[in-house]
């Protein structure tokens, strides 16, 4: 199975929008590995590099925080999920959330068999209601799966971001329920320069007792993190972590690179210029006559309805996107770090001549 | 727990003998690493350099390989020994095998609850005798786990090295009883240097079915490799793998690393120079009065008995190596790809200036 | 949680309609168990009735059958889903099965984490549709757990029969896929008599690989069995219920029952007979004004709906039903081998007379 | 795999002493088992005889306990065992343990993947100082599965038991590495009639938090009971056991055969009968020329050499024991609550006279 299975091979040459892990890292991400490479050092964390990374996390999230460098955001994910699910027990997420639908089945390997209920919502977000109702049904009765966690995608798999308000709301269920809450931050910074707010704002403050705090699509090329609030669970996720085969030996090469992406605000320019080049896109194409624009851009996730030949233009003249997933005329423009103003003119150029000469 | 308590913090400067994962990497592979982030490619292993590495060592084997990059040796391990060991089967392993007493349990939790088997032999190699029982014993036996693998490390965790005949042996007895035989190859190259012969004949040659490719101990940051000779458990290993969080989503840097590695012989001459370095600091040490060579070293790892004073004296100079994990007076010293000439005759004189001096 | 917390004590004098497991054993089946004490036998299954029953069901199906004795439903359920699912695998069944709802993650456990894919579909059968686009979506898709098993409830867990075209229909979709198909027969023989076709036509030669061959719901008091139609997945049954312990050492005293059960057509009786008592309490409840059917009854689960005041009444009376897990006015009345004509006519006759009182 | 191949099938004339589990169930158990069976009950547990059982478990031990009847002893041993080992932990038992020989790997399978640490010891009893040992070493490692519980049989798998001084070491070396303490008592009350204490002085009063309290060894026919001191895991034990597919639907027959077992001392009765007839085969076959008893037989188990002739001999004449699991010439012979003191002089009668007569 290769999703990109029309991505030309010439790959430097490429304008592709299929998702932001086509792109490559970030200049400053690579210089600190190069530098990172000098003498010897701690093994399995105990490095100097590592120790800066969590000094960096406690800072921006302004909280103590254990953190737990993984090589992936599934692997963060069903990490932080097995700490505070019992294999007895269910995990509340949106249907379309990664957990359930793109990673395999790694929560329910790492929590040794717990349940991924799922949840419906508009845009990708939990629906409260939905969520107090499953958060509380069927607890203590023993032939039932005990809800255990709730986990929301921060931005969302469409590009939708959950406001603070929705977020604080989502903790309150839980806190009520008594219901640890995870959130899957692949795309934490894209939500965050969107909302404005603080990482702790955007967390914790929110009701947030673990983060699957991503990197790797923003700029970074190997590394992601799980950040916990709780020190409870501190002790269980590094044996899980060992365990799962995601304690790095030469660990330094991975907290080189999330100490260069913290370092200076590296992720926030970079998400900030990926969420502005899909505004960018959203502008450009709007104006295309037979275009729609399904939402108005929240992160860097595009989501517009073409014309079927305009479509096909698009793809014969080498733009690369994800077109045949959802109701013919959707497509999914993802745009990245690494995206550049050309890059966009390009394709709404493109777009529009094509809709303004002859298609077959 | 820091396994390096006593090393220093300015690492530049340190020179450690605790282990091989305490070197950085190859300059190559810094190089390989930077020169691949130009441009976009495709995700999930589907790149141009995934599939340079997958030829690479169909070449380097000889053979028809099914290649999966993960980002450490225990995920390997644990990866390889699941795709044929079910969960009421057992792996047999000496009882200094690495994934009997290193990974917290990774191969228990991969292969969801198979039983470890522990072998005597001497060198932390299986004895052969001892296998050929256990390989046989309560099969068909509900009551017992079955005998479902072999595991064997190459080089061993005590740097000893299987010789060919050694390896057919156990292949032999594998077959005889059928079992996948597996290779811990986290030192793969050093044994291949000491043992002159070709991958081939180290491996599927002598009955191996399943190699874990060790690279991050010889020169890599970040990347070992599952490397099977048998088409039918590719699928499960790919499944596996995404579900350990283990597919790595910009494989191109994990790729870069292993390409560079393999290209133009560096992971050989890696290898070489580990081992020259190991057996240049025996010949050294072996002169110096008091000191006691225990086996003459195979590959990059040295073991010998050193009067106590010496031992703190060294420590005091700032020298690193483990000391206290065996019988008092015993100390390991491992060498790497990393370790200069220097470095070695530094350690030689002091210790002979030591054992010179007065020591009280 | 007690599911029948408002059920008398003094259970002597009860006339219970919540479920058939709070009925006792035929007296068969208790003589069995007596007869069976004489003097030693061998353990674990290797007993002249436990090859007893082995023959019996083989007749029963007309095909070669192994047969693993189990000690509940959900065991069976279990165990013949883990024999034919890999971890990273998904069972395909309905969204109201008794493998998703009621058995606290059984499945998960015993596959070690695979995932349970619910269908919709009319009265809790699987929708031929879902099915067949569930069944291929995302297959060799590393992302996505992949659709590994299809099973049916046969009586549904709301009391409806699949027909033979319906099931032949199932099994061409799984064969067609390739997928094994189970049927969770906890209430086998009810279904059997309503379609008065053979056993051998209602499971393999309409498709079914494996039957979780339920007795305990239709006078047993604690055996249930996997019935294998596939003789490659009897070795792991075999391991795989030890590990459970579900393997038992004097399982003459479960063969004993399930010999008995399957001697003289009781089974059959007592189910033909829980069948024409749901009938007729149907029939009896149907000529009393407000009180409406949902659908003629398919085995022994009846659903009718009630005006309030005459629920109220009939629980002021004693008699037992489960009557608040659907909308308001929604009963459920489950009949068994023990329901007498009496209990019955007791019922219809209270509930007249409450019709016909003036009720508050 | 028929570990009694050799059992002469007419089961009624059978004089066996390959186990305690070829024995049928104690006349008592039967008759509540039938008396059990008027009217309906409450199932899954919430029957009256189920609170009986409890009640009378409670006043046995002389404590609050919480208990989870199963149908096997595995089970139990592999639910109380999960309940206090997370899937990273060891358990620490005697290399003979049934948990670690005879159950293929159902501890592996109920804790998803703790390990098995096997120590050693006379008699299959603990080694106290081996246990100090590793009950502390590698704590705080995360390289290492972390010391969870230990796990002690009582009375052994050779039939020893251990004193109320031992297990109190135990306890206390358990208490101070903070490590929870399960007993195996497939044979609870062989051993408790040998050592003459109460039930309390033999578990918690010696630091004992979990109990595997066998019966059907000693005259119930299908189940056994993990006893608890320790509320804080009856909630995970309660999930556990339904997702193991052991919460009986009609737990009132288990509850039945429980009770009746505990009701004027049966169960005491039992075992003390079995412990004189093993007591009674060591006095018999003690004075027969060439035989040689390895131990005074502490509970119902005996083993002792004899000449190959004599064993040929008696297995000609049609005596069942095992013969072959050890060095030539030891044989084991297991006595029950069935067993009579026929059984027992007509298997001292025929030795002695194959004794005495000329044997080729």
């Amino acid at each position: 199975m290769n999703p990109n299975s029309d991505l030309a091979s010439n790959s430097s040459r490429l304008r592709g929008f299929w998702s932001d892990n086509i792109a490559g890292a970030s200049p400053e991400i690579i210089a600190a590995v190069a530098a990172c490479n000098a003498g010897q050092a701690r093994p399995y964390g105990n490095d100097d590099l590592t120790t800066s990374v969590e000094r960096r996390l406690a800072e921006v999230f302004e909280h103590e925080v254990d953190v737990f460098l993984v090589s992936t955001g599934s692997a963060a994910n069903a990490l932080a999920l097995a700490a505070v699910t019992p294999p007895w027990g269910s995990v509340l997420s949106h249907s379309d959330a990664h957990i359930n639908r793109d990673e395999c089945g790694a929560p329910e390997f790492y929590t040794a068999g717990a349940k991924l209920v799922q949840l419906p919502g508009e845009a990708a977000k939990i629906d409260l209601t939905a969520l107090a109702v499953n958060a509380t049904r069927f607890v203590g009765d023993v032939h039932s799966v005990q809800p255990s966690s709730v986990s929301i995608s921060q931005a969302t798999e469409v590009g939708s971001v959950y406001s603070q308000g929705e977020i604080g709301a989502i903790g309150e269920a839980c806190r009520s329920a008594k219901i640890p809450l995870h959130m899957d931050g692949a795309r934490f910074a894209n939500a965050l320069v969107t909302l404005g707010c603080s990482p702790a704002e955007m967390t914790w403050k929110a009701g947030v007792d673990l983060v699957s705090f991503g990197a790797t699509k923003n700029g970074t090329f190997g590394v992601d993190a799980v950040v916990s609030f709780r020190k409870d669970i501190a002790s269980a996720l590094g044996f899980r972590r060992k365990r799962a085969g995601q304690l790095s030996s030469k660990m330094r090469f991975m907290s080189a690179q999330m100490d260069a992406y913290l370092r200076d605000g590296l992720w926030l320019r970079n998400a900030a210029h990926a969420n502005d080049m899909a505004k960018a896109l959203a502008a450009g194409l709007a104006s295309i006559p037979g275009v729609e624009i399904q939402e108005p851009p929240e992160a860097n996730i595009l989501f517009c309805r073409l014309p079927m030949p305009l479509i096909r233009g698009l793809l014969d003249m080498g733009f690369g996107f994800y077109h045949d997933r959802w109701e013919p005329g959707i497509i999914r423009l993802v745009t990245s770090f690494s995206t550049t103003a050309e890059d966009v003119s390009d394709l709404v150029r493109a777009a529009s001549a094509l809709a303004g000469s002859e298609l077959p």
